[in-house]
């Protein structure tokens, strides 16, 4: 079986987790890596040099001057871009085939093959790999939970200091909206020590959209959504929870409605294991609502009941394989770290999500998020 | 002169400028967006669905599951993915070919050709206009500057505050490092409505690696650099400033060094005007940097002198056209919004950049930025 061309990737590390992976190191500009006589090179501009050189996981690290200026000479009529520069390296080590990623942007693909370049595009992920989590990457992930659970405990705390005035929340005198909810728990996951972008901080109807981050006044006795999936700054490793609240008095259709999605959570829970197909744990929850007699149908506003995947795989990606949802047969993998979080939404009643992170194993997953699930803030 | 085929994107607004610019409408995972008939059309899931409809600027909102479902009834062997659903999609709107953007995924790009669609990729820009700031942009992007300039008087208020012992640097009796220093610029944009990623706060040596963040104990006397980019949570739009500080006395080469710096770009601020070529207001920085006696060169361990480019465009990506170095020729064009950053970094001495924001007018460049340059806080 022949075997497969050496990697070419150019990307950045803020596109890229598969660079991210690769390289090792944080580089925020497109730069060229790939693997030559089994060894990791790295060819990044003057601004990245001394860096990329010192910390990152490339076995050689090449200045991108030095190609350009052979491009210049190789073809002095045109300017020379990303695909005359990799011409060049390609040159230098004696390389004519690549693998290069799905998402490897496809002029680039062009243009390198009009230079001559040999170029397959892997199907599936490039490394496959990163879907089996090392001990050190679970921690790192653990870790970005931590992060998680700081954010949502400033959460906790912010919603349970508020007090309640014409069916408002207001913290130390001024109305709470989503907007300042989810200040603080950003702040809080910054002060922990990693990044979190598009925290999710909604009430009411505005949950019933599990993508919408929240804006305005958030209102007592309304679900409050608030999911938070932080990068943590020293390994670039995801975290990923969810917790619903409410401030002041839930409805027994609440309650009920926050009751389902945490037993649906726990029978999928059960069901997590290595070899098991995703959508059986899908189907688990998909079963706990139907017995409760929740239903899930499209409208022409939008879905309501539960409409999305019941989890996915959290690394250096926030979202990455394996998936668990209706559709895709996915068996899991022994090692693979995946949420595990499902939801209800209904306008009029609210939404509800529950996520935790677990860690897949031949038994019960390995719990890799804790926080406490007590919800009605009275 | 036949007519560009109409637009198709797929990708997310993380990784995507142009989809951002084209939906006006933030969404994390990958999504299908075209033009048909002059109307914009998005395709996403029931996870976002309704938040698009609702806040997007798409003319045409469709949900995702209606071409999978099919998708699943023209293929029925095959799993639907990205490729059938945009085949569907097409075929809906009686359109077979598509101008796709240069970073356009190679394996999708190779699979709609199978598919029979035929594809242009975009040589440059996909959408030239975002070059050319209107003035809501512009406001956006003086925005992002406030934010950056909170960010830095965070950081001027800290070294200023902190106290010298042994060399080192202490803020309320602990160690200042540049990670609680670039913590507290980060929180400060959080409050200022922003996110800002990536800090820069390094000192010594450090800095004179330009895209290393810093880390580890910051010392008296030594030149700290502080770049901020901060993306606006409203609009999206960056914005993109640098200072240099000293905590403690600087020698009178660190006094010629960062007048040297801020001399320069004086110098390329006068020359940026509409037409003018962005290789001519670098030529202005090397011009006065050499006048001045800093020697530009590259060594086994990295460059030392000046260089990067002198500025790049800013708007909803950090980096953007037009750009302004030695290699490039590049007509600033009325409108456009570009930084102006020159810097000299010698290690041993200490690295300095010091860096603003202006819009290309006809006559005298529109300051976007605005933050103090005293920099030696005694």
């Amino acid at each position: 079986m022949p075997s497969k061309p050496p990697t070419l990737l150019y990307t950045d590390t803020e596109r890229s987790a598969d660079m991210l992976y690769f390289g090792q190191v944080d580089v925020g500009d497109p730069f060229l890596a790939f693997e030559a006589k089994g060894r990791k090179v790295g060819v990044v501009s003057a601004l990245e040099f001394g860096r990329v050189r010192r910390t990152s996981g490339f076995d050689l690290v090449l200045p991108l001057e030095r190609f350009v200026a052979q491009a210049r000479k190789a073809w002095p009529r045109r300017k020379p871009g990303p695909a005359e520069v990799i011409a060049m390296a390609a040159r230098r080590f004696g390389l004519k085939r690549f693998t290069v990623p799905e998402d490897f942007p496809a002029g680039l693909y062009q243009s390198l093959r009009k230079l001559g370049l040999d170029l397959e595009i892997a199907s599936g992920p490039l490394f496959p790999e990163r879907e089996i989590k090392t001990r050190a990457e679970a921690a790192a992930v653990r870790e970005g939970n931590r992060c998680s659970a700081v954010g949502i405990a400033a959460a906790r705390r912010m919603l349970r200091a508020s007090r309640i005035r014409g069916g408002r929340l207001y913290y130390r005198g001024e109305v709470l909206t989503s907007e300042r909810l989810r200040g603080a728990i950003e702040i809080a996951c910054l002060e922990a020590g990693s990044l979190a972008a598009h925290t999710i901080a909604a009430g009411g109807n505005q949950a019933c959209d599990p993508h919408e981050r929240g804006s305005g006044p958030l209102r007592s006795n309304d679900l409050i959504i608030v999911d938070v999936f932080p990068r943590v700054n020293a390994t670039k490793y995801f975290g990923d929870m969810t917790r619903t609240f409410l401030r002041g008095r839930a409805s027994d259709a609440q309650r009920r409605l926050v009751a389902a999605v945490r037993d649906a959570q726990l029978a999928a829970l059960k069901t997590v294991r290595a070899g098991v197909d995703g959508r059986k744990v899908h189907g688990e929850v998909v079963r706990v609502f139907t017995e409760l007699g929740y239903v899930t149908r499209a409208t022409a506003k939008g879905s309501v009941g539960f409409f999305h995947g019941t989890g996915h795989g959290v690394g250096l990606a926030i979202h990455e394989p394996p998936r668990m949802n209706a559709v895709i047969e996915y068996p899991l993998k022994l090692g693979s770290i995946v949420t595990v979080e499902p939801g209800l939404y209904y306008p009029g009643l609210g939404g509800c999500r529950i996520e935790d992170v677990v860690q897949v194993t031949a038994g019960a997953p390995r719990m890799l998020s804790e926080a406490p699930y007590d919800w009605e803030l009275r």
